[in-house]
């Protein structure tokens, strides 16, 4: 008997699984251990595997499979999934895909000088072929999907589910009232008490970072936590790939970039196991990926209780620490300072930034403003937001991102989305277990993930991610659930 | 204008190559650096990639550009590679392959525990199947091949272009000198002096064994060195991976298995690069590969003269090795001492070690011995060649190595040909090079390095592993070379 459609599908989508599995560690690889002569023939590999999952994705039996398996009624969700992704890698032209290859690996390689540089003209030159390739890309998405806006059909690549009204909304009330929450909070916190300036051992702060990890609820025996120049988490079930970078002179930040990359790991380790390999057994999107990273590092990490526990462990490791209290180190960790830079933007001053590029981003794909019109509308919207003048410091300003060099426009929304559905699923959290504060000061989070497995990880996409948001917290993300945490912890000081 | 078939051949192997880049360094993760949870999806990913791989070249277009591409005499020591490259993985039905895998892996995995167990009865149970299926894949190797025995059809695998015959009258010529020689050098060796017994911090020989890599060629811009369980090598140009095993109470094995795979890893790196994804651009046989880690090995690493160099090193690395002077550190690193294990063995037992083996495995595989007959050979021999009494104990008797468990036969000649190899073409290099001894106590062994890329590594397949042996020392394989350097070294104590 030949197999149906269906299994058909599913084992083709399982091939494919194992050339991303592939490229998965051998992208770890080349970013954590491989040495830099490695470089060329690595590349040449990962494309070799990148082009033949292509290949079997787009091979014409797919299509005939997956209108056929469609026509069972049977399976509608995982099909569902199947579609979209068959669709997301099917609509556009292979010669566009290589010349967005081209045009970005090019804007990227020269962004690498040309933002040290401050050079934004020799920036434009090699960006506004990327924008006109995104552009192209957009309106060929936004055909095949039918998403309201090109903006949104990019958008759909990385917050799928989560539609440009909703996005826009969200941003619209935290415009509302942000700026003037952020004024407040520079107005009533005091001047910083403690300072973490002093000399770290490396290797003493890895075993900082690792009992957290286990704290944490990580499995060492499934996992590992590496070094690279940008943190990061990638990996599966059974082998997760956590990297964190390390300054000789704080430590703070290692320990929230650890605590953030676990909540993606343990998201992509406790996905449906029934499902693995298919679509469906997949992570939802980024806003929702974005959302247990920060939970576990806004909610969990930098709360007094959390920090509490861990104060006995940094003293334990790191010596010159001891003179910091734990009311120093949460001071430390929710300090609010405006600046010109998103990566080491505050809790409170974070979403600005986003907004700001959200802004930016879908004008600029929707085809009403040009690349060449960025610069100036950044200083304003810095200027509006934060307060902060970036004219001419193109560095600081408008270059200072990776992101839009290569074309990955719609990614910024899943920062700030994820921030709010964080702070909404975390409040579910919270309302049904009142001790969490001792039990965070016992350095049990068990609870924590309990809750996150059954409402999150399991579900991997049986739902669209608003359906997910509102299974797991009773409401689609609503801007007020991340005021509301910013409040209480900004103004109230309450956790 | 379309390919020609050269050109398509030369395509499809290089598609090939960037799988096995995959599969290559999949599984020194695997080794290295993976959690254990992991294992089962990597062992999935890597047999897909291998399947992909396989059809690649198995594909009926292959055999078609195969025979055009013969038809133009043009690329002829090329498309003989390739041939040589394609009969090897088309003349096993599938069905073989997978019964091979099957009872090649049940085997291996009862190995673990019966060899522990000296459980030969249960060990023998699961051995059988896997040598009736070499014998029928010896079979159909040597009808593919025109080999002159089945067993020589196994050997192609591993020492391809030395005959049975030519390892056979090496192996004789070591029979009648090694067990005599062996006598005269225990008779004639004093007692030991030093011992390296103490304690040496793992840290610090890190830093002493890339320190010594370093010295020896290794460029770490283009590779790493890590730990594992047994040391190995692998990678390709540009990122060679070597591995060591480091005890805590002696350094001189973790530095000897360094050099030895050094001498790997600079074959593969140094491979002639216009040919480079081609077979004719491999490296040729194991029996030159393992004469490249010989020669780093115990013709540079275990010279007195290197030695001399490196004690400086040791010294200042691990101060417990003050007490030892480079005389002790040679008459350390050349002591010889009968014992029943292989992978203990010195230099002059080895070979003896080997040949027990190689006569086993050519017997067993032509069908003149059963495997129930192995334990009786192996005492006999064990007794004849190095007196020494294995009855009863298949421990450390002819179950404990790991090579025939899955059937890897005809793989074990590849150490001693490779050992006659290094002695060889170790004693041309120092015919071209009087000052050899003053080189190598400064650390200079950069003569040795051009001298092999010349002769050996910049030439891939392009010869025969004989006409290569003619061509850089003058003669075939001479046993005589191995026996001349050993009366050198340990009789004369010249070097």
């Amino acid at each position: 008997m030949s197999n149906s459609a269906y299994e058909s599908l599913c084992d083709r989508f399982r091939e494919i699984d194992k050339l991303q599995h592939a490229i998965t560690y051998l992208s770890w690889d080349q970013m954590v251990m491989m040495p830099p002569k490695g470089s060329e023939t690595r590349s040449g590999s990962i494309a070799e595997l990148a082009g033949l999952s292509h290949a079997k994705l787009t091979a014409p039996e797919v299509e005939i499979w997956l209108s056929e398996a469609e026509s069972t009624g049977d399976n509608e969700v995982s099909i569902r999934e199947m579609q979209r992704v068959w669709r997301n890698a099917n609509c556009l032209p292979a010669e566009l895909v290589k010349e967005q290859i081209v045009a970005g690996s090019k804007c990227e390689m020269g962004w690498r000088t040309q933002r040290a540089a401050n050079d934004w003209k020799g920036f434009l030159k090699n960006f506004k072929p990327v924008v006109e390739n995104s552009r192209r890309e957009a309106a060929l998405r936004q055909q095949a999907s039918g998403a309201k806006t090109p903006y949104e059909a990019m958008l759909a690549l990385h917050c799928h589910g989560d539609s440009e009204a909703l996005i826009d909304s969200v941003f619209k009330k935290l415009r509302e009232v942000l700026p003037d929450l952020l004024q407040r909070v520079l107005e009533t916190q005091g001047s910083l008490q403690g300072s973490q300036r002093a000399e770290y051992p490396i290797e003493n702060q890895i075993k900082l970072n690792k009992e957290m990890l286990t704290t944490l609820g990580f499995d060492f025996t499934a996992g590992r936590l590496d070094q690279s120049m940008h943190p990061f988490s990638t990996g599966s079930a059974g082998d997760s790939r956590i990297t964190t970078r390390y300054e000789t002179d704080s430590f703070m930040e290692a320990l929230a970039g650890t605590a953030h990359e676990v909540g993606h790991a343990s998201y992509e380790s406790m996905l449906p196991e029934a499902s693995r390999g298919l679509p469906v057994g997949e992570s939802r999107n980024m806003c929702i990926h974005e959302s247990q990273s920060l939970l576990f590092e806004k909610q969990i990490f930098y709360s007094k209780a959390f920090m509490h526990f861990l104060t006995e462990k940094v003293h334990s490791h790191l010596s010159t620490a001891a003179c910091l209290s734990a009311d120093d180190l949460w001071k430390l960790g929710i300090r609010v300072a405006p600046g010109k830079i998103r990566v080491e933007a505050d809790e409170v001053t974070y979403p600005l930034h986003v907004m700001l590029r959200y802004e930016i981003e879908s004008a600029l794909i929707n085809g009403e403003i040009e690349a060449e019109d960025i610069p100036d509308i950044w200083n304003e919207k810095m200027m509006s937001y934060l307060g902060i003048d970036t004219s001419d410091d193109y560095t600081n300003g408008c270059m200072q991102d990776i992101h839009w060099t290569d074309g990955a426009f719609g990614y910024f929304p899943s920062y700030t989305i994820g921030a709010v559905n964080a702070a909404q699923i975390f409040s579910c959290v919270k309302s049904e277990h009142s001790d969490w504060q001792e039990q965070f000061k016992r350095g049990d989070v068990g609870f924590v993930r309990d809750w996150l497995s059954k409402q999150i990880w399991s579900k991997g996409c049986e739902l669209e991610s608003q359906e997910l948001m509102q299974s797991a917290t009773g409401s689609v993300t609503r801007a007020e659930s991340l005021i509301e945490h910013l409040e209480a912890r900004y103004l109230r000081g309450e956790y």
